[in-house]
Parts: C-alpha cells; structure tokens; sequence
C-alpha cells in the first residue's frame, strides 16, 4: 500500500500518521520528491481498510499495490484448481456442459428434459427450485419440491445436479441433494451466505455480480475460500451496460484475466449474458476458444411457455445440434468434454 | 403491455400466439399500421413475464406500459406515508436525520457518540453491528454484542436505533432492540430477506442498490409492501459510475423522482454516497433542497482510526456545526427537523 | 509516477527499465518491501504516457500520483477565475441564468423569447444555430441562419449570446457573432476543435462528456488553457447511467470536485442534464446551494411544437415564477445573480 | 412509434394530440385498454422526433416500435454489404486482418514494420498521422508527414493504408492518400465529419463510441450512408464499463447484433479493446469464431519505446506467429483470410 502525501503537509501531522502505520505493525519506505512524497508500507497490509489512511488530511492518495485477494490468488497456487464432481472434471483440460431450464416446474418437464440433455450429451442437469426475481408476483420457484423433482431427475439420468441457493436456512437440503451449489449474481455478495458455504465442502459455483469488477468476483470466492473451501467455481454470466440489445454484455475477456489472477476454473453463461438464444451457440464456441472450462445453457421444452427466462431458452431439439458443435471445438482447444 | 410483431409475420403463428394470451385471461387490441402490426394486452399483466412473449420469433419487440409495482405506486395511494417511529415522524413535512458511526466498535465509543448527536440534536442513533464488507478479512462488526452496545446508548440517550440486517438468521434481536432495520444496497435483492422483513410490521430502511435503477428500487420495495408491511423508507446512498473522484455517485435527482412516483418517505445517504466527508454539509443541504425526508450522516469520534469507511466521517465537533445548517435549510422549505 | 515491479523481477530487466526512465530526464526513487519493489519516479512526468512502462514485463502496476492537469489545477493558480462577459461576471460570488431554446427556428421565435427571458432577468441568451442530432433525419439547426436571428435578438435585448459551435470551420462567424461558444459533450474529445479554440480568447463553455469522468473533462479544458485561452467556463449536463427514468445522471457532487480541483467557474445544465422540465426549478435551486456559478434552463415558447428536446423544455410563463426563486436561494448563499 | 397516455386524460387534450399527430401527415391507430389508452402512429415516423410528443402533459410514455436506422438495416438491404479495397474483399465470406503501430513515428519506423506484415501476411498497413489523446501534453501524431510516410510504406509493401481521420480540412489529404479512412472512438458522433465523409466514396472505418449503444453506432453509419457512400465498415473496439483490468470490455456479442440488424461488414479491434497484449490472440480468434469480417492488431517494433499505447502493441516476431493461427481459424468458419 502507497501513501501519496499532499505537497507541504506539515510535519507533526505526518509523524502522527507515521505512528499511526507503526502501531500496526507496518514499516515504512518513504520516498521525497519534487512537492510529493510517498510512504510506502511494508509489511502484510491485506486486513487494512485503505479508507482509514484517507481521512488524514494530509493524505492525497491511497494506492493498493497487491491484490486484495490471497488465496484466490494464482501466485498463491500456481497449478489450476480441478475439482472433481460426481466423476466428472472442472478446469485445466476439461470442459463441461450444465443444461437445463431456468425453473423447475414439474416433475414431468425437469425428468423430460433431463432425459434429452443426457441424451445429447450434457454433463450436468441445471434446475432453479429457488428463482430471484425482480417482481414479488413473477414466479418464485417451487422451492423444495423443485428439489425432490431435480433428484428423481438424476435417478433417471445420472446426470448430477447444480441448483440455485438463496439463503442459508435451506443449506442442509442443498447439501445433501445437490451436486453444486450455484450462488447467481444478485448473492455475489451476500456474504453470510459465502460464509456459510465456506464452511462446507461442497462445490460452489459463483455467479459474477450484475456491476461487479473481477476483483470484486474474486474476492466474493476469497469468503468461500478463506473458510476453508476450496470447491469454487467461477462463472461469468455478463454485466450491465448501456447496451441493451443484449440482455447484459457477456465479457468473454474475464475468462482470460481469471485464469491469469487464479488458479480457479471459469466457465461462462451465455443464455442469460446475452438473452439471445440464437447467440447461445456461437457464444459457447467463443467460450470454448478463449479457455472455458465449461458452459451454462438453458434449455427448456416449450420455451414459449416457460415460467422464467423462456427468451434465451433453446429447444432439446435445437440444443443435439449444438452439442456436437462443442464437441468439435473442445477438440481444437485439446479440451476434454466430460459427459 | 404491448407486443409488436415482425413484419409478414405468418397468420397462423399470430393465431398461436394471441390463443396463448387469451390463455392467459388477457383480451387483445390488434392495431395494423404500415408493415408493422401492434397487439395491446389488456387486463392485469402485472403478473406477467414479459419474457415469455419474446421466446415466440414472429415478436420483435415487448413493451411495458404500466409500472410494475402496485402498491409503491403513489397511484395506488396518493397521499404521502408517514411513518411514526417512537414519536419521530418519517415523509411530508418532516424532516430525519439519522447519525452515528460506520461500525459500533465499543460500548464506550457508541455511548460516547450517542451523547454528543443527542445534544447537537439528532434524530436517531445509526451504527453497525454487522458490516457488509469486499475483504473477508476487514473488519466484521461485533455482531449482537454491538446490538447491546446500542441498547445502552438508546437507554443513555433516548435516541431510537437504525442499523443494518444481512440474514434472516438474527431477524427476531433486530425485530427487538433495532427501531428501523436498515436493508443494505448489496442486499437490495435479497429477496428472502426483503420478504421476512415483510412479514413484520418494522420500519425498514431500503438502501438503493449499487447500480439498481428507479424502478427495480421500487420493486424491492414492492416485495416488502406486498407481504404486508407497509413501514417502508427508501434510501438513496449513491450508484456505481465511471466516476471515481467521489466512492459512488449520488443521485439526487432520484428524490424528485421517487416523490413522483411513490408515496414512500426518501432519504439520504451524502456520507455513502459521495465517499467524502467535506461533501457532506454541502449535499445534506441540497438534500433538504428538493424535498428529501432526512438524511443519514456517518459520524466518528476519530474517523482516523474508525475501523471501517474513516474517509467519509465526519467528528462530533464538526456535526455540531452542521444541525444548524440543516435547520435553517429545513425552515426554508418549511419542513420540520425531527428530534 | 509510481512503478510497482513484480515479484522476483530479474535484475537485467530491472536495470533496463531504469536506463530507459534516466533516458528521459527522470530520477528514480527506489523503495523495496516485502516481495514488491517500487519505483518512484521523480521530474516532470506529465507529458509521459503511462502506458509506455506497462508494457514492460516487470513491470504490475503504473500508479499516477499527481493530477495530469496543470492550467487547470487550482494548484497552478489558487484564485477562482472570474470571466467578464459583456458585463456580466461568471465565477467566484456571481450566479449567471443562461437560457433560450434549444434550437433557435425563427427570428420570430428567437427575438421574441429573447424578449420575455430578459423581462424575466436572465443573465444570457442561448439558442442552438447548429445542433448535434443522433439521427441524420432530426433537424439540424438553421446554421448561418440562425446566428443571423441570434444578433437580431441581442439587438434588441442587450443578452449576450451562447451557442453552440460543431465544427472548426465557421469558427470566425462565432468569433464575431457569439459571445461564449458551447462545445457539446459529444465534442468534449474532439481535441482538433478544442485546440482551435484555445488559440482565440472567446469565452468557451464546455460540457461533460457523456459518460465522461471528471478528470477527462478537466484535461479537454487542459486542452484549450494550453494553447492559451483562459476563459474556460465549465458544465455538468448529466452523465450516462444505468437510470433511465431520467434523461441523464446530473451529478451535482461533481460541482463541489471542480471547485477543490480547479480554478474554473462551473454552471450546471439541468434541462439535459434530467430530461424532465418538472425537475429543472428544483434542480437549479440545488445547483445555487451547492455553490455552482449558474445554470442553463431550456425555455421554448410552445415546448410540444419545438423542433427539438421539447420534453424538457419550459414555457416563459413558468420561467418568470423560477427566476425569483432562484433570486432568493443566491441570496441564502450570498451570491449575486447578474442580469 | 406508440404514444401511451396517462389515465384519465382529458378529451380536449387528446383532441389537441391528435390534431398535432394527424398535422405532421400521420395516422392514429387508437386503442383504449383498462385505464390506459394507446396511440399507435401510422406513417413515416423516422424524421420526428419522440421528445415533441413528451411534453404532453397527458403522454405517459413514447415508445419507437421500428429502429431509427435505415440505410444501414439489413431491412433495407438483405444481402451483407462487401467492399472492395484495392483487390481485398470486406465482408461475407473474407477476413482481413488490419495491422500496424498506433502512430507512425518515422519513415524508418513505419516501413520496416509494414515489411513485417507483409512477409506475415497481413491484409492492411494501419499507422496513426493525427492521434486522439487525452492530454495535450501526449504525443500528437506526426500530421501530413506522417501520410507521407505511410505512402512510402505501401509503394514499398503494397499494403492498403488505413488512418485515422480528426477533423474535415484534411479530408483532401486522406481521400488522395489513405485507403481506408478511420474515425475513433471519440469522433463516434462528431456528425459533421460524418457527413463530410458521406460525400465521398472512400471506405470508411467506423469505430463504436466509448459508451455507445450499438443502436447509436448504426446511427453514426445511417450518417454517412444517407449522403451517398456506402462503403462503411463498422469496428467494434471495446466499451467503457466499471471493469478496470482491461482498458476496456470487448463487447464480441455485438459482432453477433450487428450481423443481424445490419447488411454492414463488422471488424473487431482486441488491442484497444482489451488493452493487454497477451489477450490480442485469443480475443482475435474468437472475433473469428463468431463470425467478425476482421480485426485490428496493433504491431509495434519496440513496444517499451512506443510513443502512443505500448501496452496493447505486440512485436513483430509474435504477429509472425499469430498469423497462421487465424489463418487457421479463418478455415474452420469458412473464411478466406484476404492478403
């Protein structure tokens, strides 16, 4: 952390800030130039909030220079984090497929669907039994009846599940039920609930907020990681910009700056980034070349009457086709698409 | 709500689609114009996912034409609310300001703080017992210990409680010692919690979220009102910009609009929203200016070594000065400061 | 300028990046902490590009420690600029009211709002010759034309006038008609036609830039005080944001960042910069409190018929009821509102 | 367009609306739903501008049903528009990879570097003569000299010249000089350059705005298209969003949008979208995969000495090793890569 230091700032109040830094525990570099000078802080300054520093009035700017996050760090863990679940591999060379509808709606659509996507190929089964929406009349989900279907889902086809989580009074449930445990972005930082999933060993698959910034994502994960979890699963699914013609803009660059600041696998949702369900496809393919470790694609049967989200929504039918596509470009990128 | 079609779409998925509104209980008003067709949905639509329509490709464009939210709506109730909080009145002609420190750190330093807002003529005591904050590793809050530290300072200082919820976990202590419970902006659409809070008859302070629009504000509002609890307090604290100069920025054409569209009591956060303690007298006025129902000041005893947002404080010496302001800026408006 | 180098950043590198920052003129301040080394580099770094040392492998992090703006830095001159325009002052304890239409369409509209605005007290005429549309099929402004009926109307009002200038290429027809040439915030960078206008001495009002931050539209300022014409008034319009309720964001708090950033008077564009005419009195009213040196009102004759931003235009007759209120707010802040 | 009224509008007010509407050669369509009332307007409705219809007291809501474009809609012109520069196709089935420095800063300089591409196989020399920067302190670019330079380039390679042009009285210069006339980002909506290069038939580069909507974006080519030139290539080269890791966020789904609402070729540019060298691969691979007619790399001999954006440029050696890579690409999409 750097101190910059307004130009004539009278001494007794630098020495009053220079024991300030000393009482906790920090050394100080300081550095004299021309009307500036710079206190440099050495020492572990990761729990210090740069605010305190920036009510002295002395003070012009506070400038971080290390990454707030540790553990999320890949300097901290140079090899990639795979993480296996149910037999199937998340990160380095492997690439997976979650499908399935926005909503869980009845034991009948989620088992039909499921039995298509196995069908296809995917590699896990993705249902909302919890659904956050932004109107209290909009459907809200089918709550722990969701999670009975999902599992009846699962005995059919195999395929492990990944759910929605909303809160921590439904956390015992999840985690014997679900296979990951998926917080969407409006959670990215509703820490109890990171904590509490810290606190657990099961997968966690981590939304990126609607505003957020990549550190902001990352530190979100450090509330899991620094628990003791290790289990996180990165996944961008678009942020808000000006533009509208596309639901949120799905920046496929966070795919790069996360494998390069973390060891944790990132994959990438291009059903609610764009809206669009005919970007869906070419979406995933970009994902795919860019180093993905995995897509998230809604499918529903009869997206014209899907209770949530039917607009970015392809049919099973169209979704066989979309599979193969994949397939032919994980093996461009040497990936490995587990089924 | 209204759809408007594509051109040349085929009669017989037009046919498809209006039996699909009609399902719904919904009439139609078709309007053909020059290459474009318009069908109007009439009846209570409020309920419905404008998504669903977009699914169907012969429709180009769905457009909303009533606010969402019902009983926000100052066309649902035109008279203002007023919400009696211990005998301090919140909306029209009043005038709140809340105080106190970012954090309660000890019972000596809330106290000790209380007694000073309580002189300079306060409103009400803030200070929180749990913090939402980026780094796992930045300072918590004391949890219900810090509730019982604001107890003593209420029973010192006769000042009523404002302070923030993140779970649901704790709802009945705060539901107990706390007199508005504050809903933080990255908790704005936490719609578990929005929908407990609901279920009480407690005053809640509903902080805007960090990049929330107007109208998706009010629809956390709306999950709250629609549950029962009509003690609502909206809360502008400033939205994510391009900006840095400033933490966030504040918004205060928002309170015009808000006034308009909602019959809820605004205020406002100047200390979260500008991130800079000298903008704070400034903005509290301008606050007062266009109408807000109070305001909320964060003040510390020694912002320099507060152990969270020290930058955005403001002393009790300097608050001291401030009260008089605001009264003067209120008796122009003709709006009477609460204390 | 500051360098944060990476861990472990070979010696060979390091001393390569040193000799390059010697070449320029520069000394360097060198401060090692635990794992990071700095480099603090010391001399004249404003014209330095500091993207030139990111590209440097070694290299994490280039902060900027001083503002890169100089003429426009209340640093460079302390003292608030006052611009004597025709009589009247802008700066410092003067409130100036410049209005007029957004597009002048007549002679007969121009003269005779320009009537009624001075009968009412403004301090300025504006009305646009030229006007930045973002469709080619909108109306583009009268040009020449429309300079010509300006002048008519100063003839027979005595107001000064303001409009705006698009393109270098009639700049003498500005210089000898217009007394303080607007440049739009969709011209905020279009540094060619900034430049040019730096090397007259015409009074310049310069917009915000759409999504603009502070910094930026305090060197596009830099970019006209640089070739040597100080009269650069400043104003915010409004910024992008996610709100669409209103037209723009009127970041009022920016007001308050210029007036400790700089020396340069700053109005505020409420019409633009809200989009709502209901919103401009109330606004305007903020803008004296927090110390803005004036505001621009849109007023339009028969706002539903104006060839352009009618919405939030007001009638003369409204108009005459703001500038009293407006009269007794400069009074409250002990400014004088010139006329 | 759709005018959407406040309930219990007035007769004699609607009466006046309609007058208006049915005065600008318009037809209404009415529809009268519970509460609300619609207009639809009939007609051409490209030329009027929404805000006229704002200002009704009793006008709730304007909605455009048809996007303000035309010339530029696919609509208007269903087959992709392809552009013939000097023998290298743009467009439908061709990719072209535009490369080079950011400014030319000598003969020696930019000839050696356009002999670089050549060999590796680019299909354009691109080098900045007038350069856009922030400061006015920054280099500015070498000017007229800097064509000259560029041309000695392409008698010596044979590469196409592209340039960035600033403002209109050099528009001689680059229509005898430049192949390919570029305007950045910051020039998005200077309107009458737009429109001075309209009345040429020079191809046009067209970069998107800093935070332009690509609705805005098709507005800036409508400019340029309904004076006559239809050669408009539109570059999508990164939006301004709260994520700072990058210079700013490669928006790639709008290659995707664009594609779809207009016939207009789209190229990408990752080295200003991204601002990190080590993304420009990647990034340009997947501009491939998703279908863009090319990119922009930025090739510099000595990025650590660059005058203008080291940090984005990559050297020649590695371009030599990109090239065959998106050759590669370019055959798996069934794209002639054109050199």
């Amino acid at each position: 952390m750097i101190l910059v230091l307004k130009p004539g700032a009278p001494e007794q109040q630098k020495q009053e800030l220079i024991r300030h830094i000393e009482g906790m525990g920090l050394r100080i570099h300081e550095s004299v130039g021309e009307g500036t000078t710079i206190l440099g802080l050495v020492g572990d300054t990761s729990r210090i909030d740069s605010y305190i520093f920036s009510s002295y009035e002395i003070v012009k700017n506070v400038l971080r220079v290390s990454e707030p996050f540790k553990r999320a760090n890949r300097m901290f863990k140079p090899d990639d984090t795979v993480i296996d679940v149910c037999g199937r591999k998340i990160g380095q060379g492997y690439f997976v497929v979650i499908s399935g509808p926005c909503s869980v709606e009845s034991e009948e659509q989620i088992v039909g669907i499921a039995r298509e996507l196995k069908k296809a190929g995917a590699s896990f089964l993705r249902g909302g039994a919890y659904k956050p929406r932004t109107s209290p009349y909009s459907f809200q989900g089918l709550g722990l009846e969701g999670l009975d279907y999902l599992k009846i889902a699962k005995q059919e086809t195999g395929l492990p599940i990944v759910s929605e989580i909303m809160s921590t009074d439904v956390l015992d449930r999840f985690i014997e039920d679900v296979d990951i445990i998926q917080v969407g972005a409006r959670n990215m930082q509703n820490f109890v609930l990171l904590k509490e999933l810290g606190r657990t060993n099961k997968p966690v698959l981590l939304k990126r907020g609607l505003s957020a910034t990549i550190e902001e994502w990352l530190m979100s994960a450090e509330y899991i990681l620094s628990e003791g979890n290790e289990n996180v699963i990165l996944c961008e699914r678009g942020i808000r910009t000006f533009e509208n013609y596309t639901r949120n803009t799905l920046d496929l660059s966070s795919v790069l700056a996360v494998k390069r600041l973390s060891h944790l696998p990132v994959i990438v949702d291009p059903s609610h980034g764009t809206g669009r369900y005919w970007m869906v496809e070419p979406m995933s393919k970009a994902a795919v070349t860019l180093g993905a470790d995995g897509v998230i694609i809604e499918v529903h049967n009869n997206p014209k009457f899907a209770l949530s989200d039917g607009e970015q929504s392809i049919t099973p039918k169209k979704y066989a086709h979309i599979l193969p596509a994949l397939r032919k470009y994980c093996e461009i990128e040497n990936k490995k698409l587990e089924a």
